[in-house]
């Protein structure tokens, strides 16, 4: 039977960091589905619509990777996707109080699937998404953080900004 | 003397952690006043009657129990109430940090007040009414977390919304 | 019924951080119970006699306070002093992790019995009877940390050294 | 192509918190070995023929999983294997710190060995094999915490000691 | 070469643990340039002139100590200055993580400047700015935490409000 | 006047993460002495001796940075060689707490000396000599992690023993 796993996230916009998770998900399970989550309460940065565009431009080398929209609850989107197991990068402590407290909170509720952490590179330890747009908003160089398309995106966003 | 505690919070809904916590404070001490925080700076889900309610119905069995509502300053509050202490549910660290800091800041107020820190069972770690209000929004069974008739509210709510 | 309440430890010496936390404890509580642990494993610097002498001379002025010895399961021995808790002085993260393990190890073997954790005052926030020993050994002025038969004490000791 | 994971440890001895990885491992994977530290630095309680018949009898009724010793580098045992991940198991905060070093250091010396990162039940939260064998030392009941045939080796070594 | 280096933030308002910070920092190097946040994302309680004026007050018997207003990125202010070094207070781990964080994005983009921890007094290991104005909202003295000048200035701006 | 400081350690052996953190505290400051700690409990790897020859071989290129052994209070030993400060390097969250209790002990003690925390390159952070020495004992490559010269210093170490 296909190992399948699921990377949900919002991803305003992929980096790097997340772009490394994705590398070690593929090469350990049969499909990886890249989940983007359609949140009401917060105002992305980047539309739903951007932001799978950029996910798939970034992604589109590898053969068993799939990006997906999902809202509502975790657990029941991963179970319909007949995932054996949610993904999650851990970076520092912050995380992994946060990651704990959703992971149990997953298993509450379904016990029959488990969540796997991965460790991105140390170099992206302490690189997020909101960090990369408060810095492309201050004009700063973010091409160590993001593929360039991602790059030419947020120059953009800040000149009409 | 009657020693008499204060166990603080917004209780937004009231959960089986706090409960938890209610329960040793009651053992150990003559009197627990559960304090309910007025807020204005934050909109809860339930209005302070309807909190009001649910943790008078969850503490009916408790005989040296009671309920009440506090704006201002919790160490005035606590002072006019002859306590002795605070009670605080410790769960991870990222509570720690921020209780040792209220605790901390309460006691340079105010030296003749101690805080104590009682651990919820193991369990109830991870729970806190944040999440609790996040999966009932997305329509996951919250009975685990709460009780009964708290689970009713919440269903109610995010029917009407 | 009287409200007795344990706190247990190595006390090698009894600092003013611990001193602390028996304040705090014979205020909340109609008895504590200062238990010197008896460990086979290590070899502490001062005696047990010594280290009960030191506590006793140390709390002299407290009423409700009394000094024990005891070797076993901490549980079992709380147990046969009816204490209703266990009281433990927080301090920092590190001892946060051990004394949640401790505690739920505790409550796992016995549900009875409750762990309460009191902050001493943050000028003792780093102050552990490690660290005092070491100062004394390299003849540090440590009468800001112990009372002044301990520094006695201690002076003694690394003389005779 | 089979993957192979390693799920590395002293196991000295095993407990319900190792198997609940092992569980959650051998779900993911096609392989899991269980791969048992001969460690010249520490005298464990069992010898490593009891900890590798301990675990053994633990994983029976898994089809797929095997038990092993290693000495030497853990990459290179792991390449050996053609392992592509090795198994962790995450319990708290402490573990975490420990837990990242080593995983970051493995890297360093071999870029395609990725490490996996399992959170055991939280009911195993806090527990680990120095806390049941102290608590076996002590005549504690550690039915909890280790299988039954773990208990009675337990119980033996305590009575002959 | 005269050493310059910068202590940046928002100072809404000023505090007894910046000061201790500033004055660690004077003792330590030529120059400290304290350097206001101008953020448009968050609406401080006072404004920047008159956070400007507080720090003036507090920092008038420093020779060596100046204020400055900077927006846009924290790195290329720093360069403008010709600073040799960022100055960031550390209080608790929250902190930690936070300010890890910073140093290691602006080494990213810019490799020439260092990152400088200094550690307050223990006394206001956890006094920070959002405490002080929450506690002078409720009317409490914090006298203990502000210079006296802005105790006053506090009591004026939650009187009009 | 000449601003002076002291990065203490056993450096059993120096590793780039030591090297980093004198870089940046060269940079900083007039004079560094990198002070190598004679301690008598544990039995390092390396002799004195061998310590500082291997971190004179290792600084040789910096003008300001000199190496000396001490003994007994670090903060005597500071004051003797009339440092402003005690530099240290902070990796993770392990070290902090640690590092936290060490600069207030020193603080009680002697108020006039600042401790500096410098973070290495995040390259090293989770990098310490004990790892290098357990990696080395099992003829792991370290030269990612010390100078060519430590690195043949080790190889020779473990084909003796």
């Amino acid at each position: 039977m296909s190992k399948i796993v699921i990377y949900p996230g919002t991803f305003d916009p992929i980096t790097f960091g997340h772009l490394d998770v994705i590398q070690r998900a593929a090469d350990l399970f049969d499909k990886v589905v890249v989940a983007v989550l359609e949140n009401a309460a917060k105002t992305p940065l980047f539309t739903m619509d951007e932001r799978v565009d950029l996910i798939k431009k970034a992604v589109e080398n590898f053969s068993n990777v799939e990006v997906d929209i999902f809202h509502g609850l975790l657990i029941d989107y991963a179970k319909s996707k007949n995932a054996i197991a949610i993904i999650r990068g851990l970076r520092a402590i912050s995380d992994f109080e946060y990651e704990f407290q959703m992971a149990l909170m997953n298993r509450k509720i379904s016990e029959g699937i488990t969540t796997v952490f991965l460790m991105p590179h140390e170099k992206y330890t302490y690189l997020n998404s909101t960090i990369v747009r408060e810095l492309a908003r201050l004009q700063a160089d973010v091409s160590d953080f993001v593929p360039k398309f991602v790059v030419d995106k947020l120059t953009n966003k800040f000149k009409k900004a």
